[in-house]
């Protein structure tokens, strides 16, 4: 099948020849896609198709080498974005569905140039799930969820770390570090393991344990810290000369928020091209939702979106709301919050690098930002679980809780299309909304009998 | 696009009309097929295009009704199969290129009728890893990892409870209950909270936390009791009638092996209808192993693939090994194992009801059966994680211990394609291989001087 210069044919990697991702890329053989020609770069063993053009800081404006390793504008300090020479890519929408499950699908507008460079564990392409008898429970005509919980490591930090330990190695790194609430840990280990690159997780020593024992089994160098994610960052930053780190801290360096925009990509393609009217985010570093921004912009430019937004919702933890605070305050930039704390690991975050451009999203769009308490997170976690079977993270049941205040405000109506971002799987948090199941004993009659 | 009759279009839910899985079905609007005409049931508001014909007994070989409600063979208490009239079935492999990624892409095979009763969380295709360096460390050209962790809930049972409360529902079934030794009572409680059912989930006392904790939260009417899976199930049995509980134990009705079966759908389908050499799967109550054996039977008889078939090894933990132990001494049924303990939960089954199948496949295959110890599954832990970035649960690190034996006494070779199945996320035993890392205090001289 030959469509706008890209062949696409379902071939497996024993049928041999042009594998958009071979095997020694680590490429899971889920998708059944490869590349065709029609590229103009001889040297590769299997371009991707990239049009990756340069970086251009988001801030002072000025454009930097895309090819040499990047973290923060090194003229003002602010956060790089990629730019992609978008009139050069030949894929429309109704190419993308033959192409594998994963986010590597959209890999024309991702930053890797070379599929032998992907390091991919299957991340992306979650199902972006119904949720009618929770939509009739808060009133909401169409609610729908989408589930991060079913990536790799389970949450959706995988994505992130996808692109950037791709694209770090591509330009040479041999190791890359970063600060954690701990999901990203757990992340970061695990793609730097299957890229055979050298890792450092440093994480607060009370972030959940299974993120402490993911990122040790991955082979990582891990640290607990006394302190907060900005105090490991700040660790991070100090070891990194002396390590040989890349230092991947979100949005310090550009490739992190790639990952995370194609979340924005698959609400399109799995809404038929439409987005819908809300988007409820869980916001810690808020890459997600600036990854969403961007990746809107991308798609009006592609021609495959109009000009429309969601209305980008902001949720954080009633114990650690900066963005929220500099939101209601009219602020452009959010001050760091003291004492942060909440059980929802990934939003305690007292201060986010890229607060500018999380609050100019909310803004632009017509969002709002609003925080949400720990009882309202147990009993979302639950309600979620029980009502439509998906058992979120902290940080998902906080999106579910926010929703049941803006209802109850009115701020999103009955008739408006909602999407919920479960950012991670529950299953990940024995602990936030325990549960005891009753014991019966070898000698209880209802052996016998019956429950 | 018309393809052999069965229509496909990447259309998505919101431009109308004609969905296999519609929004009322809780579908995932993850993929972006839908169904064409061509089924001759008019009554179906959405038919799935299933060739479901009847029910036939494993063992004495009559058939039953699909359409009613059963469990084991009412004349001798053996296991049911569900057969299809696969001459009738308008698919073809090519046609499966653009459908979604979950195991409902096969609805043709599957047993639900009616789109409008699939419980759907997006459970299925999840990806067949590569895993190159891996591989180079055991001299295995040709590795692969099914990573079972990226379903919904965290686990493989994700697809058997899909498969079979959505029939259940559609049988009429408004309860349902199982036994569980963890992850199949959590996947249980979610699908029958996402179909609007009453469940039960009755699960030995020292199972996961994690496991008492999802169930529980997805509202199943849970239990722990001092005791194993078995007497669980006894449980269950002796309480079905007084609570209204449908039992689902696992190959005590007819379609939990109907979920699991797309295991070997997949296979076959991701590496290009081509099946490997060796397919080592840890094994419980062994439904996946029966599962897959049943769908080569379908694809050969399809015409999809050949009369190949993988040497099928069964991996059991050593302290509770009774497939392995009937193996050995060349029986079809297997005795009791007193005592089992493992710390691989799902791998602690002393009796399994379809022994006898997993024992024939096993044997007319050419494969085989071993066991291995917990601080060999402890160890592949560690190294599937640190060397390929995946987590594994126990019972999938169990695969890896079993490869090493395998190559070490020359029963697996470096040429044969060999596929390792991890039917769960690490993430859910944080417990099964601990690590803990080094803290670091708020005075330490490396917050100025590095790590």
């Amino acid at each position: 099948m030959k469509t706008n210069g890209m062949e696409i044919a379902d071939r497996s990697p024993e049928s041999g020849g042009g594998l958009i991702l071979s095997p020694d890329a680590l490429r899971p053989a889920r998708g059944l896609d490869r590349a065709g020609a029609g590229t103009d770069d001889a040297i590769m063993a299997n371009p991707t198709g990239s049009a990756l053009s340069h970086l251009e800081c988001t801030h002072c404006g000025r454009t930097h080498d895309a090819e040499e390793l990047h973290r923060l504008c090194p003229d003002c300090q602010k956060v790089l974005h990629p730019r992609y020479d978008l009139a050069r890519v030949r894929l429309e929408p109704a190419d993308l569905a033959a192409r594998e499950p994963s986010m590597w699908r959209y890999r024309e507008v991702l930053p890797v140039r070379d599929a032998e460079h992907v390091i991919s564990l299957g991340e992306g392409f979650t199902p972006l799930l119904t949720a009618p008898r929770l939509g009739a429970a808060l009133d909401v005509a169409d609610l729908r969820i989408k589930d991060e919980g079913q990536n790799p490591t389970g949450s959706f930090k995988a994505r992130g770390m996808s692109a950037a330990v791709s694209r770090a190695r591509e330009l040479g790194a041999t190791a890359v570090a970063a600060p954690s609430a701990g999901n990203a840990g757990g992340a970061l280990a695990a793609y730097a393991a299957r890229a055979g690159m050298t890792a450092g997780v440093v994480m607060p020593e009370d972030c959940p344990r299974i993120n402490q024992v993911e990122a040790v089994l991955a082979g990582a160098d891990t640290w607990l810290v006394e302190g907060l994610i900005d105090d490991a960052g700040r660790l991070v930053a100090t070891s990194a000369a002396g390590r040989g780190w890349f230092d991947l801290s979100t949005l310090k360096e550009p490739y992190r928020v790639e990952g995370k925009k194609t979340l924005g990509y698959e609400l399109a393609e799995q809404l038929g091209w439409e987005l819908p009217d809300v988007v409820i985010y869980p916001t810690g570093g808020g890459t997600g939702l600036v990854g969403m921004w961007k990746a809107f912009a991308e798609m009006t430019e592609l021609g495959w979106i109009g000009a429309e937004r969601p209305r980008m919702v902001v949720v954080q933890a009633a114990g650690c709301a900066p963005i929220v605070r500099a939101h209601d305050e009219g602020q452009r930039h959010a001050q760091r919050w003291p004492d942060a704390a909440t059980g929802a690991s990934g939003l305690r975050v007292p201060a986010a690098v890229g607060d500018y451009m999380i609050l100019d999203a909310v803004r632009a769009s017509g969002g709002t930002a609003l925080s949400v308490t720990e009882d309202e997170m147990r009993a979302a976690t639950g309600e979620m679980a029980r009502v439509e079977g998906v058992h979120p993270a902290p940080e998902g049941a906080a999106t579910l809780a926010a929703l049941h205040r803006l209802r109850a405000s009115g701020e999103v109506s009955g008739a408006d299309r909602v999407v919920l971002f479960n950012t991670g799987a529950g299953q990940k948090y024995p602990d936030f909304a325990p549960a005891d199941p009753p014991r019966l004993p070898a000698d209880s009659p209802a052996w016998r009998d019956g429950l």
